[in-house]
């Protein structure tokens, strides 16, 4: 099983995603927030692009979602934080979401068989329903304005390494992969410090959003596994 | 001082690097064997991005050398192995050289206000260099056939962390550095094993070249660093 790992949007086309497994990484914050959302019994999550085909798409009773420039958008209900997602808000509401990065990311990857949301909340389970669906994977980081994110790399590194053990090794990583999976590897017992420390940790921690990185780097402690199905995001 | 590392050539723009420090990388095995030739005497070393060119460039007395599929050229003197490239071969020779990847990256980079060929052979010399010229930097690992390939990646995670150790913590390397940073980290003290274990490695290994390998790997033990004047890499 081949896993080819995209470092940021712009380098992936949509035809690469063809056949195979899409899992797409946002770590702060999108893929964390839509894993946090449906955690709390949101019904599905609908990633759109802009905020007009958000405020377009609303029906009565949806929650609207998302970011821009890491803040919420004026008129939307809730942000891009997870930790505004808590139960009574989105319990069993549709959320249209948009955000810089990681809807984008969700579109583009929309030709593949599946498309999963990963991050690092999720990482084990993702892995897991990676390898069950039994196709070649592509990864695609969101990172940040078509740049690489080192929170993104590092959590494919980590999906990569999980996928590796799980499956006793069937998995071959790109070479991009293979250097994600080092630089993991190094920082995997301090990741809520890496993050912290990352150039989208730190601009977050100023604009006071300091709980959501830490909330972001929890690992493994969520089995919630977003699939995208008819255009939403929902529980696999 | 910034420095931004390009993973592949496909990714960097000649515009990109005006002003700017250029290393290009091509650990396997173009700037090391360009390392090599000069370090045995070779007076100049011209990179050239097709067999026809090189071959109009040839004058009298010059050493023709190259490799298409890691093999040398026919017609060539020598191929791309720097263990061919012993002193009385070169010894005061101009060489013309193409490859397929490191010297369409020194090509490519040519607009820098300096090219320096980087390698894990002289990372430490170049490191302390690119320090000197006291210039943003920008580090092209040439990767293979515009993907990038994880021994590049390896080297200028080795530059960036020499580079901030002899600079006390002044160069800001751009994400993707980072990440090399921790992934070479993470294999430093195995680099030989870990080119061995590569993509390029392997296949360089199969065709023979195991020896060029475990050359290509030895870090830090060369002061030579190349430097592009005139359309022709020298000593600097």
């Amino acid at each position: 099983m081949q896993a080819y790992v995209f470092s940021n949007i712009k380098e992936a086309k949509p035809d690469d995603f063809i056949g195979k497994t899409a899992i797409v990484i946002d770590v702060l914050r999108a893929t964390s927030t839509i894993i946090a959302a449906l955690e709390n019994g949101c019904s599905s999550v609908v990633p759109v692009e802009t905020v007009e085909e958000a405020r377009s798409l609303q029906r009565d009773g949806d929650v609207l979602g998302g970011e821009r420039f890491c803040r919420k958008i004026a008129g939307f209900h809730l942000g891009n934080s997870p930790l505004e997602y808590a139960s009574p808000i989105v319990q069993d509401k549709r959320l249209v979401l948009t955000t810089t990065n990681g809807t984008r990311g969700i579109r583009k990857a929309a030709k593949a068989s599946n498309v999963l949301a990963g991050a690092l909340l999720n990482a084990e389970a993702c892995a897991k329903s990676a390898l069950a669906l039994d196709r070649d994977i592509a990864i695609l980081c969101a990172g940040t304005n078509d740049s690489f994110s080192l929170e993104d790399g590092l959590c494919a590194g980590l999906l990569l390494q999980l996928m590796e053990d799980l499956s006793g090794g069937r998995v071959r990583p790109n070479e991009f992969g293979e250097a994600m999976m080092l630089a993991c590897g190094a920082v995997r017992h301090r990741l809520e410090e890496t993050l912290l420390a990352s150039p989208n940790g730190r601009r977050l921690a100023g604009l006071g959003y300091r709980d959501d990185v830490a909330y972001c780097a929890g690992t493994n402690v969520s089995e919630l596994v977003p699939i995208l199905r008819d255009g939403a995001m929902i529980r696999f």
